[in-house]
């Protein structure tokens, strides 16, 4: 990349929401400097001396621990897509409520923390527990009704099954560093394979619950509508779904007449491993396999290539990507109903212009 | 009354929504043509010949029953009062969103049926029964996001403890007379002692479920907020609380000065009774008891007198009445937090002239 690039694309002003250039895309490991930024409420001010992370609710032994004490314990290094459930949201016609992320709502960090186990563990859940809840410190009065009176803090559940998985952290260092303010200093939650909303940032609060937990950004917002018993119930989106994003070309750029033009994205798939990735140049008509680079894994993405000979005749076309994961699902042409105004996961058109 | 009056206000045309003019109180039995009516989408036609009410989900044995073979089960008479979460909406300021209900949405009505017992013991529930549901035919797109993108059926769930209460009923007549369209023909459920909402018209489908209900009408609307664990969660809305509503005087009537006014109006509390009825003159700085005409019990209403001398200069009054029921319970002066759009129990006032 020669030009230069603002390390983001600002999507909202207050509170923070900035969005990574994906164009610039480069590495397996996204820069924290680009990283999206998704807050809901303004960034709390923290001082790390005085925050303590509370472990309670139904337990045999609530407890706290202390940043240095955090520090101290058992931790992991991982790497992992974090994905807003929001990203590519610009993309859907009309046009839907909410930040109009285009295709830089994720991306690829390496997460270090203690796992979330090892403090349910010593606190002694009680057999009836069902949920787990996390709370942010961040704090406010939330956009769409029906929505509580007062400030709420941010917060989110996992079922135990999740929960107790070994790649959920409790993180205090992204890409190396100390967390930044807008990741979540001093502490947050990482929950690989899931949309971005379950990894609670500014993490002060984890409740052990013997209900299944119904709050505001949980059941209201990022939550949709799911067919059971022959009727819609309200569910919380949590996986992440496959996809492959085409950084380069982006979308209006003019792509030179007959030459060798190299398509470059990323491609996830949550919880499971991109086994696939096919590139169409005609606008979905025919499709050839792209490259990995490297091997797929679960929660991480992988970068792929493809070499586009580009057409000859000046003119428009549609260059798509599609990915296939190790259970077999592949991206749909086309969205499908019921996400609400998240989790979109069809194949996007990338416009470009052969000059 | 010597006046001719409508037997209903309207508050909405299409879906119909009419209010009973509370003023014309005259009797413990509110007759079915004035009786409130709230309906959510258009309401259904049915064939009552080809109509079957279906009993699945996680039962042992799916049945559904015909109206014929309803009739010829052992079934029940009781009175109750209906009365709509939103009732005395009108009441507050600033004004809020949904129908603007004044005092007559409510009715006390006597209801025939089968109990619901008797249809869940034959299915035979699963031993991890949580919540059973109860759909209408009625079905439609509601008008407040979020919502389903297609049309739904109107549905709620009450959960076990609830279900299995004798006074439940899947009821087939109203006021002695087969129920009419409006109010849910031919079968209807009716949940003594909680808001409207609860008590499903049109019945077609009764479903067991091992899963707490997270629909439309459960967790969107009807429902409030309400702390658990030290944060919100959005709560379905349940027993009707106590009140004392006065007919008459009307609010802004005009009283003759100096003469014995007959104050009048009816009071109920849920699945409690009344013990109570104190009436104020003085905008609530003094109280004196009201009569209470018969016996209290829970699910119906009692009506109650309070011969006011009214005052001998001309001039403005405002008239209120507060309701204790059997566990102590007292209505507030004021409207508490939390209660979203609904529930307006507190002590309201009636302006009236002096002349």
């Amino acid at each position: 990349m020669d030009k230069k690039f603002a390390a983001h694309i600002v999507r909202e002003f207050e509170p923070v929401n900035l969005e990574f250039p994906f164009s610039t895309l480069d590495s397996v490991i996204t820069p924290t400097d680009s990283f999206y930024v998704r807050n809901h409420f303004p960034e709390p001010k923290i001082d790390v001396n005085s925050w303590r992370l509370k472990i309670e609710g139904a337990v045999e032994q609530p407890f706290e621990v202390s940043y240095a004490e955090l520090l101290s314990l058992p931790s992991q290094t991982a790497s992992a897509v974090m994905e807003c459930a929001g990203n590519n949201r610009v993309f859907l016609v009309p046009r839907v409520e909410g930040a109009q992320w285009e295709l830089g709502a994720v991306g690829n960090a390496e997460w270090t923390g203690v796992p979330l186990s090892v403090l349910l563990d010593r606190a002694g859940m009680s057999p009836h527990a069902v949920d787990i809840i996390f709370e942010g410190s961040d704090k406010g009065v939330p956009a769409q009704p029906p929505k509580p009176e007062d400030p709420i803090h941010f917060a989110r559940s996992l079922p135990l099954a999740k929960a107790r998985r070994p790649e959920v952290l409790i993180v205090y260092k992204m890409n190396g560093e100390p967390l930044t303010a807008s990741h979540g200093f001093p502490v947050r939650l990482v929950v690989p394979g899931w949309y971005g909303m379950a990894s609670v940032k500014w993490l002060q609060r984890i409740i052990v619950s013997e209900f299944s937990y119904d709050g505001y950004f949980q059941k209201i917002d990022y939550a949709f509508w799911k067919e059971r018993d022959g009727s819609p119930v309200r569910v919380p989106i949590s996986e992440i779904e496959l996809k492959a994003q085409i950084a380069r070309p982006s979308i209006r750029e003019i792509v030179p007449a007959k030459t060798n033009y190299l398509i470059h994205g990323a491609a996830w798939a949550g919880e499971r491993e991109i086994v696939k990735v096919e590139i169409s140049v005609d606008g979905g008509q025919s499709w050839q396999d792209a490259t990995l680079l490297g091997d797929a894994a679960p929660y991480s993405w992988v970068l792929w290539n493809f070499d586009w000979l580009t057409p000859e005749a000046a003119g428009h076309c549609v260059v798509m990507s599609r990915a296939t994961d190790s259970s077999g699902r592949q991206q749909p042409m086309e969205r499908g109903p019921g996400r609400d105004t998240y989790r979109i996961t069809h194949v996007l058109p990338v416009p470009v212009e052969i000059r």
